[in-house]
């Protein structure tokens, strides 16, 4: 399989390493991988026979510029000459993330589907805003789009539900979706911290961004549920269809009433369909002690599907960080060698 | 797809009504399916453009015995004529399970896969006995074997472990894989009931067999972690090379010491990769706190797994009951449907 990587940033990085440790196990597989473009926005490295990994590896690691890589390194390697040599089987696309508009992700998967060529991406913005249509484009082109990292990373939320699940209808999702709220909720929890302290700490030993209103205000987690319930329910909902409440306004108050009834806040991202339509809320829920989702502490996540015919289904786990992500993305490449189609 | 279901008990009934109460939604997987086959030990029904399936389950539904069915139940039916008409894509194979010879099933399931046809199984023994022998074959004639049901039924320890987990490797394998011993557990440690007592109460609302020695003494147990270490670790491994030891010589004074210490006793089958040699045991083990496994509860069955580079991932859920075991075979053929090769 000759692979485009377009994206280089942390999880790119983390995804041509993983390729070169997991090199006799993909043979073992009967994967025979060549890396054959690598491209960020400052330039791109070809070889039509394959990138020499490891060389490239050590050139990235030590903070070497792309465009100046001596293999091949070219201002003039761009998304468009793959596409007019088409000389790879599968793009994996990790370009930074835009949820307004997809860009530039959504062009090159969209170039890369129609030019007949499998997509894996990590890149949330395109498949929240046109997962269906992207889907349509890979099955009218007989081709696959996976896109397993982009709700929930290493923990396999896409997978369960479409391949665990198949052959029965998912009735319900909720989750917890996003390990930095859920730190804090922890932290206030159990060690009595208000709601500052306890974010100032996930800042301090970096679970929370700089800037971390996409996580408390639970953008984060509307955006992953929006993703399941699309891929698992087949739908086209948008971002406005979820009502959604952060965690900024729980106070020890809350918490304290909470522990009182053997309760927690936890925030919880969920779809319930009621005859057909689909009701789907981010807010912090006081979680009883018998339900699944009671344990998932820390920096964890979990999901659980409700089914008509295989009942219900939790799973929890998936560290965070560039290798589970890359490993995410990697998940995605063997199953479609091994003949799994995710575009239906 | 052609099907032949072979062992006509609850899940080869809950298996025909299954594929009945969901042809709108096969249909629109583009599953076109026609079972032409029904048979059991006394006799066989055969359609070869496909069985009216309401009428034959009203018809067994009510006692009817498949020998006497009126339309084409006939003894001369039996799996040897199958294999000379080769008129089926795929063996259903639902006998009863056989842990010593692994018969009639074995015969049945390596018969098919020799004659180019898919199996689906929902019989522990063979798959305890043989699975490396019997994937081998089904590489070998370009088929598949499916297996998920025989180690969680609807829980989906198989499909999980070798689809969410793939591109990296599982380190080991810990499950509470017997919701009968889990509820007799449960009971003594919430209700403080006796074992003698727990068990009674657990045969009395129908969890536990008649002869519930299989599940008290671990067996079942292992025989779900032999299946999952050889199917997910591609390993040979017996019965014999697992240490077994059940919950009957578990007490309340146990039970209170692990309660002392906020924890509770679990049966746990575990295998553990030690530098390339597997340590597999089932046993009592007393659960801490903050373990994933110490909130499976009642009937509920869980395993959990650690990977290199995934992390580990904790699946819970899944149902006892005919139909729920008859939705994880179906589950497995959606998947042979949709390219996913369960052989390689």
């Amino acid at each position: 399989m000759r692979l485009a990587v377009v994206g280089y940033g942390g999880v790119g990085k983390a995804f041509v390493e993983l390729l070169e440790a997991k090199k006799s196990y993909l043979h073992s597989e009967g994967l025979d991988i060549k890396v054959n473009y690598v491209l960020n926005s400052r330039g791109g490295v070809y070889a039509p026979g394959g990138i020499e990994c490891p060389a490239l590896i050590g050139f990235t690691k030590t903070g070497g510029n792309l465009a100046q890589y001596k293999y091949g390194g070219s201002k003039d390697i761009t998304f468009d000459s793959i596409m007019k040599k088409k000389d790879i089987d599968v793009l994996i696309e990790m370009t930074p993330t835009n949820k307004e508009t997809g860009r530039p992700g959504m062009s090159y998967i969209k170039s890369a589907l129609e030019n007949g060529i499998h997509v894996i991406t990590s890149n949330k913005g395109p498949v929240m805003l046109a997962y269906k249509e992207l889907n349509s484009l890979a099955v009218q082109n007989g081709v696959q789009f996976g896109m397993g990292c982009t709700a929930g990373g290493a923990l396999p939320t896409v997978n369960c539900g479409l391949i665990d699940m198949a052959g029965s209808a998912i009735l319900s999702i909720e989750g917890i979706l996003n390990g930095t709220t859920n730190y804090i909720l922890e932290q206030m929890e159990r060690e009595g911290a208000t709601y500052r302290e306890a974010l100032k700490k996930a800042m301090d030993i970096g679970i929370a961004e700089a800037d971390p209103t996409l996580d408390v205000e639970g953008w984060d987690t509307a955006g992953k549920l929006l993703i399941l319930t699309n891929v698992l329910m087949n739908r086209e909902m948008k971002m406005d269809d979820i009502s959604v409440e952060g965690i900024t306004g729980i106070t020890q108050a809350h918490i304290d009433e909470a522990k009182k009834e053997g309760r927690k806040y936890k925030l919880v991202g969920r779809t319930t369909n009621r005859d057909g339509r689909l009701d789907m809320t981010v807010r912090p829920e006081k979680i009883d002690k018998s339900h699944p989702l009671y344990n998932i502490d820390g920096r964890y996540k979990a999901v659980r599907y409700v089914s008509d015919t295989l009942g219900d289904l939790t799973i929890s786990g998936g560290p965070s960080g560039v290798t589970p992500a890359a490993a995410s993305v990697l998940r995605d490449l063997v199953n479609i060698h091994r003949g799994y189609r995710y575009s239906r």
